[in-house]
């Protein structure tokens, strides 16, 4: 009984992480009251978005130019490079404010049971930079999950052999949290990595 | 430290309702992975939206015609008459699939504290359509809000003189609710409402 057109945008906004179809409904009723710029500027933002970001042809993060930010700022750490699985990983670690070295997105972790091997991640790329330009330390910041660990664990296999520092995150309990309910495996991972305590 | 046309979409996906900055930027990222043709439907069904919605001359429904597909079926009862606040109530209502009359849309609802009055209601058209075509039957259905109520209030008061039958909706706990968990004010109108039990 909706016309086909607003169906049709309910659909689309749906195909947007985390909507469902209440809030798709909900987003395109809020359009509809917007005025008619107000869309178009949206729709317009979303066509540049996909048209002017691209990645990074050294690390594989978002760029709208050949090289991004980090690769090209002279003042970031070169012998230190954090390896991370998808491009946001990246804006997540910068905003800690922690970090100053380079990075290297693998565009995903190893995943077998959805078919990805280590031929589809941004691995030969990784090899091959660190021939060109070797670092003294590898930062491995793959998810805590399954897939992540695996991935960690790839890399360090494969690099085992030289002799660069590998680091990976630390992971435990998050910052606020309660130990009576934190979720046993972070507690489990916070209890053997127990650290020194320094006041 | 990220791309311009990133912010700038980050920001205008931001104005959809619920949507924070982070869920913001995970929508961002996953129209990065699309395909462009993907992001490209999506913009254009967006601008579709706009273009060839507007509001049905007669009810204030959504229309891609002049006259709304409620309007235009002639089953629908029209000695009754439901008034609701927005376009997007008459799907909630066609929704239950327990009415069978038609519509007008008020386009908002009394709020003295944010400058709305009755002249910036659809209300002028209603006293204009029910002169045109009287009805057995009006069904008020704003919203169970300040606003809301004030408005059912309003249209009580210039149509007591009548003799049609003016209803509502009725309100209460909701179906699956918890009488213990209620909100008060809920609880009171189901309490004050109570009906006879029929079995």
């Amino acid at each position: 009984m909706t016309p086909e057109s607003f169906d049709r945008a309910v659909q689309l906004i749906q195909t947007l992480p985390g909507v469902g179809s209440r809030s798709a409904v909900r987003m395109v009723m809020h359009l509809l009251r917007s005025e008619e710029h107000q869309v178009r500027q949206l729709a317009e933002g979303l066509l540049r978005l996909k048209q002017e970001i691209g990645f990074c042809q050294k690390c594989g993060g978002l760029s709208d130019q050949d090289l991004c930010q980090v690769c090209t700022d002279s003042t970031r750490q070169t012998s230190l490079l954090c390896i991370v699985e998808e491009p946001g990983d990246i804006f997540a670690i910068e905003n800690t404010g922690e970090y100053h070295g380079c990075y290297h997105v693998l565009m995903g972790a190893l995943s077998p049971l959805d078919g990805v091997g280590p031929e589809d991640l941004r691995l030969t790329e990784l090899w091959q930079r660190l021939q060109e330009d070797p670092v003294q330390e590898i930062f491995i910041a793959t998810n805590p999950t399954l897939e992540g660990d695996a991935t960690a664990n790839y890399i360090h296999e494969k690099l085992h052999v030289g002799k660069v520092l590998l680091t990976r995150l630390s992971h435990g309990i998050a910052t606020g949290a309660s130990i009576e309910y934190a979720d046993r495996s972070s507690l489990a991972r916070s209890v053997k990595a127990r650290a020194q305590y320094n006041g």
